[in-house]
C-alpha cells in the first residue's frame, strides 16, 4: 500500500509532490478511499476534507484516532505523513482480521494540509475547533488560491468551522512519523518516544532602505535593504548555533524588493522562524534576534519593520500514552529512547483536546525533501507499537 | 506636453508604471502619435514598434535622430526617458515653427523597451542591427510574456528583426536624459556632457546546499544555502565600496527555493551586476567577485555555478558631438562638466552604427524611483542645448 500510495505525484528525484487539495493529493485521497470501501470498511470526509476509515466496536462510545497526512511539502519526501497513514490503516486491518475487541471505536485519520500550505494545519485545527472565520482571510496561500482548493473538493469555510468533533467522544490520538532529523538514526535507537513538540514562533522582518538605481548611484550613497538583511542573516545562525544549543532558528525566505538585478533594493522582507521545546528559551531567542535586527537595521541606515506572523506554543504529549509506547517497543524487543519534535505535527493540536502521544523511526535524508527515506523494518517496527499501542489505549 | 504625458500609468507615490509595452506604455504613445499629428507631422512606427515623428527637410540624405523613451521601469520616475522624447519632441516643433533648414532630416525616435523588461533595449538594438532570432528564445520576461506583448501591438519576431534601418542613412543620434545621480547637483552644473557609457556585466550565481527541514536538522547539521550568498553580498558590497572607488556593484534580487519559511534553502540564486568604464576594471571586479563567491560557497560548504548573464561593453560617446554640447552649453550661458553615465541608455547601442552623444540634467531622488525628480529650469536649459546641438550637428 505505501508503494501503491507513493505514486500519486511522484516526483523524478524519487519523492512526491502533492500540496493540500492539488490533484495528485486528491488522487492519493481518492485511492485510499477505494481501497478502504474494497477493504469493506466504512469511510468517511467531515467539512475539512479530513479522511476517515472506521472500524467500529460494538458498544463503544467514544473513538481512538490514529492518523497523520497524506500532503505533502511542496517537493517533499514520501514517507512525511502517507507512513503514518498506511500504517494506521494496517492496524486498523490487522485488528479486524483478529477480531481483537477494544472499549473504543477506532478511526485512522487522514489530516487535511499538515503541511500548512494553504492554512497552518486546517484539517486538525478544524476538527480541534481552533479555527475561526478570521483565518479565512488572509490566508498564507492567498485567498483565491484558498477558494479554488475548497471548491475543488466541495467545502466552504462554513463547512470548515462545522467540522468540530466533542472532545468527549474522542478517546485519544496516535501518530506514528518518520524522525526527519539525525538524532535516532546516529544514536541507533529503533523508536523515538515524542515527549513534546517545539513551540514556533515566526516573524518577518522588514529592511527599508532607499530604492535606488545601481548604475548612478555611488556605493557610498546607498541605503541597501539587502545589506541589512544579510547581515541578519549571517549573525542571527552564528548567534544560534554558537549560543543556543538544541534550538534552531531558519531564515527560508527573502523577498527583494523591487528585485529587479539593475536596481539597488529599497526593501527586503525577511522570514524568519526559531523553536524550542521552553517557552523561556523562545523568549530569549525572540529578544536577542529582534534586537540583533535592530541593530543590523541601525548599523546601515535602514529602517525595521517587525510583524509577528504565528506563534505556536510548544506542547507535552500525554504521559500515559508515552509509557504505553515505550512498554509496546519492549515487548517487541525495540531499542527506544525519549525525544522531542522539532516539526509541528497534528498531534500538537490534538494533544489540546485529547490525550496524545506521537512515536517516530529513525529516518536519513533530512526532511521535506525527496531523499527522505526510511528503511522498510523500521516502518514495520514502528507499525506493530503502533498497533500494540493502540490496543492498550483502546482498552 | 511633460505633464500630459506623466499622466499615462502615473502612480500614487508620484512616479509612473509604464512597463514596456503595457497599457500605459501604450496609451502614452497613442498621446504622441495624436499630438503629432495635430502638429501636422509625419508619424510612422517601425517593425519594433518604435515610434518616430519627422521633420522632413528638402533634399536632405540621411536622418539626424534624437530620441530617447516612453516606457519605464517597474514603479519608476516621470522624467527617465519621457523628458528626451518631450523635449526632442519639442526641438523639431521650434525648428519647423522657425522654418530654420538643416542637411539632414530631423526625426524624433521614442525607442521601444529602454528600460530592458521584455528584452535588454529591444528598440534600438533592432534598430541598430545587434538583435537576433537567439534572442527570442529565453527573453528575461519569459516568452509567454513577449508574445503576449508582441501581439498587443501587432509585432512579430520577424517584424523585430526587419526593423534595422541603413546605417548610411543616419546622420547622428542626440539624446538629453536626467542624470540619474547626484553628481550635477552636487557640484551645481547645469549640462553633464557625456563622453562615456559603462559596461555591465551581469551574473548569476548559484550557491547549492541541503534543502532541510527547519525544525528537525539542528544547526550544526546544516548546508544553508543562505548563507553563503548572504556572506557574499555583505563582503562583496565592503570590497566594492574599499577598494573599486567610482565602479558600482548591485545584488538587486536573490531566490530561495523552495522559499518556504520552514525550510532550509537548498538553493539561492543571486544576481550580480558591477559597471566600470574601462574594460580592465570590469575584468579585475569580475575576477576579484567570482574569487569571493566560491571561498564563500567553500566556506560554508555549498558549490557554486557561475553562469553569465549579459556582457555589455564600456562605450565612448563621439567626440565631434560631445564638443558641439559643450559649445552650445557655453553660448547659452550655461556650466557644464563632462560625466560617465553609470546607467546604460539607447546611445549606447547607436554609437555603434552612427555618431552619438547625450548630455544630462541634474536630478535628484535618485532613478527608478518615482521620488526622482529634475527641475523644470534644467529641463528647459537641456532642451535649449540639445536644439542648439541639432542645429549645428544636422548641418
Amino acid at each position: 500500500m505505501f508503494e501503491q500510495v507513493s505514486q500519486f505525484g511522484a516526483t523524478d528525484e524519487g519523492g512526491v509532490n502533492r500540496p493540500a487539495l492539488s490533484m495528485p493529493h486528491l488522487e492519493a485521497r481518492a485511492w485510499l478511499r477505494e481501497r478502504a470501501i474494497a477493504e469493506g470498511m466504512v469511510v468517511e470526509v467531515d467539512g475539512a476534507a479530513n479522511h476517515s476509515v472506521s472500524l467500529e466496536m460494538p458498544g463503544a462510545e467514544s473513538t481512538l484516532l490514529i492518523g497523520s497526512h497524506l500532503d505533502s511539502a511542496a517537493s517533499g519526501g514520501r514517507f512525511d505523513g502517507a507512513l503514518g497513514v498506511i500504517a494506521g490503516f494496517e492496524v486498523l486491518l490487522t485488528l479486524r482480521d483478529e477480531s481483537v475487541r477494544l472499549d473504543s471505536h477506532l478511526e485512522l485519520i487522514d489530516f487535511t494540509d499538515e503541511e500548512s500550505q494553504l492554512i497552518e494545519c486546517l484539517g486538525s485545527r478544524a476538527l480541534t475547533g481552533d479555527l475561526s472565520e478570521e483565518d479565512f482571510k488572509d490566508p498564507r496561500c492567498g485567498r483565491d488560491h484558498l477558494q479554488k482548493a475548497f471548491v475543488r473538493v466541495g467545502i466552504t469555510e462554513e463547512s470548515v468551522l462545522h467540522a468540530k468533533r466533542d472532545p468527549s467522544r474522542i478517546a485519544g490520538y496516535l501518530e506514528l512519523h518518520i524522525e526527519q532529523g539525525p538524532v535516532l538514526k546516529n544514536q541507533a535507537v529503533q523508536i523515538g518516544v515524542v515527549t513534546g513538540i517545539v513551540g514556533i514562533r515566526t516573524f518577518r522582518l522588514r529592511f527599508f532602505g532607499q530604492q535606488a538605481h545601481a548604475g548612478t548611484t555611488p556605493m557610498a550613497d546607498r541605503l541597501d535593504a539587502a545589506r541589512g538583511a544579510s547581515s541578519f542573516l549571517i549573525l542571527a545562525n552564528d548567534l544560534v548555533e554558537e549560543s543556543y544549543s538544541g534550538c534552531v532558528m531558519t531564515i527560508g525566505r527573502m523577498e527583494f524588493a523591487p528585485g529587479v538585478t539593475s536596481i539597488v533594493p529599497g526593501r527586503v522582507d525577511l522570514f524568519l522562524e526559531f523553536r524550542a521545546l521552553q517557552e523561556e528559551k523562545l523568549d530569549c531567542l525572540e529578544n536577542d534576534l529582534l534586537r540583533l535586527a535592530k541593530d543590523r537595521a541601525e548599523h546601515y541606515g535602514l529602517s525595521l519593520e517587525i510583524q509577528v506572523l504565528s506563534v505556536v506554543e510548544s506542547v507535552r504529549m500525554y504521559p500515559r500514552i508515552c509509557e504505553a509506547f515505550r512498554v509496546s517497543a519492549q515487548e517487541l524487543d525495540l531499542s527506544h529512547t525519549d525525544i522531542v519534535s522539532g516539526a509541528g505535527h497534528d498531534a500538537q493540536l490534538l494533544s489540546q483536546v485529547t490525550p496524545a502521544g506521537m512515536i517516530f523511526i529513525p529516518s536519513t535524508g533530512g526532511s521535506h525533501n525527496p531523499q527522505e527515506h526510511a528503511e522498510w523494518v523500521d516502518c514495520v517496527n514502528g507499525a506493530n507499537v503502533l498497533l500494540a499501542t493502540s490496543v492498550k489505549v483502546g482498552v
